[in-house]
């Protein structure tokens, strides 16, 4: 038998450019990471991308393919992206296009959230799931769906922005003036103000830079009581949004990935208990909730598995 | 060019069999309508359904398909209805074979909220469309997906369940314990209640039965600040549980139907603005919200129109 196909995937985000090579869902060589910053300002972002990649392929010549994921909106029935994060002055760039000429090869672009899904559904934590739903928490709280089996990606190519849902029509309003926003309660920020605010409530001053998940996972698992109702808290309130989720696309999988995710059963129990209690039976017997396992090389995993499997 | 194909439509509810011929999307004869409590009592309601099969057939003999949406949980795959509303002892029915021995027929059966669902995307409201969501709003709060062009089921056939999601995390409890669900709200039931409870506060009583949406649309027409108030506030109410689902799914269509998309302007006015109010241009410039065209024969039409689809 042959060996798998070799694809490159990037990981083109506005801060810095991460290539590799991945062979049959796994990593097998990565490429120097490129800080973007410098070569926005000088207008040659594209051609470090390329170089990025030909220095990869120099090394693996067989590599069949390339996908790019970016964390904006990408419309892949055109090859468009529209915006880039950190990014000025990107619209409608036709990068699939850019892609396919400068490298001749197979290629895809995606949005950064739907790769992570789409890896995670190939060769992650989702593997076998028909319809699975993948939240990534930091800070921004993002989303993509597997839905009967393939990627789905709405109508704008937009989907899955579980970030953005309501947890409460009368709640405080987020960046696109939702009120009850989801990560207005649970993005990495918010969580530090919001436990920082408790804190000094209760006569323990400590600062929101004192108060980042991993600060709160170390001071829970020393039986703080604060930092356990925080992550009951925050829990229950990810777990509402699930919740929804869950009515509307009876799902088989979720999965559960970013920063809070590494603190476990602290941030898993709620979001199962309020999953259990707040959906019937025939929508929650069946569910598996699972941590991410591919942390963050989903989404060079994810768009390089797309590239393999896009047309010429 | 032949004629298209006839398929007889059943909507089969817990209290009445709704028998129809349907051709190119339009019901050309109605069978008569069946109650079912006196079948049931005497454990004879499928005679009762295959008895109504037959007849429209003798006048119809070149039907080549009967579909059969049904109040419940419908496995289409395994062809098996679990539990009918009111109708006790119905656990794992297996309907569809049943259907395809009876009738020689091809065959489906469907959830009706999907049956529906399916009716206004593909000769209703929803035509043209690629994603969309349809919500039917009555005694109880139902709903339907299409996604990617075809009806989307989940992982235990029970999706679109709209009038279980939670609008507020910690609002009123619903049947199934959801917090905030949806239909506690603007369930038909719920409607007249809060009204009642407003006129009654405000010195003017009147009862929950004289505030039926029918009523309300009546008082709001004439001006009554309670009734206009009321419309706003189910409008808003409707339209956080749609943001959420336009968040998480990108639709391009979303169609209201059930009795209190009657009320036409008063209801549609405050679910539209609150969906522009609380998602970004992205969402919402590309998105129809629109009334349901089908009314109450979109489950016959539907089921219909599954059947003439379905394998031999």
């Amino acid at each position: 038998m042959s060996n798998p196909a070799k694809a490159i995937g990037v990981d083109f985000g506005g801060t810095g450019i991460k290539p590799a090579v991945v062979q049959a869902g796994v990593i097998i060589q990565r490429g120097e990471k490129v800080d973007t910053r410098s070569h926005i300002a000088a207008g040659t972002l594209f051609d470090a991308l390329f170089n990025a990649i030909a220095a990869l392929r120099r090394d693996h010549p067989d590599v069949v393919a390339v996908g790019v994921g970016l964390p904006g909106f990408v419309d892949t029935d055109k090859g468009l992206v529209h915006g880039l994060a950190n990014v000025p002055g990107w619209d409608e760039v036709p990068l699939l296009k850019m892609l396919r000429e400068r490298t001749g090869l197979r290629a895809a672009i995606e949005n950064d959230a739907n790769a992570m899904a789409y890896a995670e559904f190939r060769h992650g934590a989702a593997r076998g799931a028909t319809n699975a739903l993948c939240i990534t928490l930091g800070t921004g709280v993002g989303g993509g769906l597997i839905l009967d089996g393939r990627l789905y990606r709405g109508s704008r190519f937009a989907a899955g922005e579980l970030g953005h849902t309501s947890i409460d029509l009368h709640g405080p309003r987020g960046v696109y003036g939702t009120p009850g926003d989801l990560e207005v309660y649970v993005g990495n920020r918010n969580i530090a103000e919001r436990a920082s605010r408790l804190y000094v409530a209760s006569g323990n001053v400590r600062s929101p830079e004192e108060c980042t998940p991993a600060d709160l996972d170390k001071l829970a698992q020393a039986g703080d009581p604060i930092a356990l109702a925080m992550w009951d808290t925050l829990g229950t309130e990810i777990g509402a949004a699930l919740t929804n989720a869950v009515w509307l696309l009876n799902p088989d999988t979720i999965v559960v990935g970013g920063g809070i995710a590494a603190a476990g059963k602290l941030i898993f129990s709620p979001i199962r208990r309020t999953l259990r209690d707040r959906t019937s039976k025939l929508f929650n017997e069946q569910l598996r909730l699972v941590a991410a396992a591919l942390g963050n090389d989903a989404g060079i995993l994810g768009c390089a598995e797309l590239a393999l499997e896009a047309g010429e």
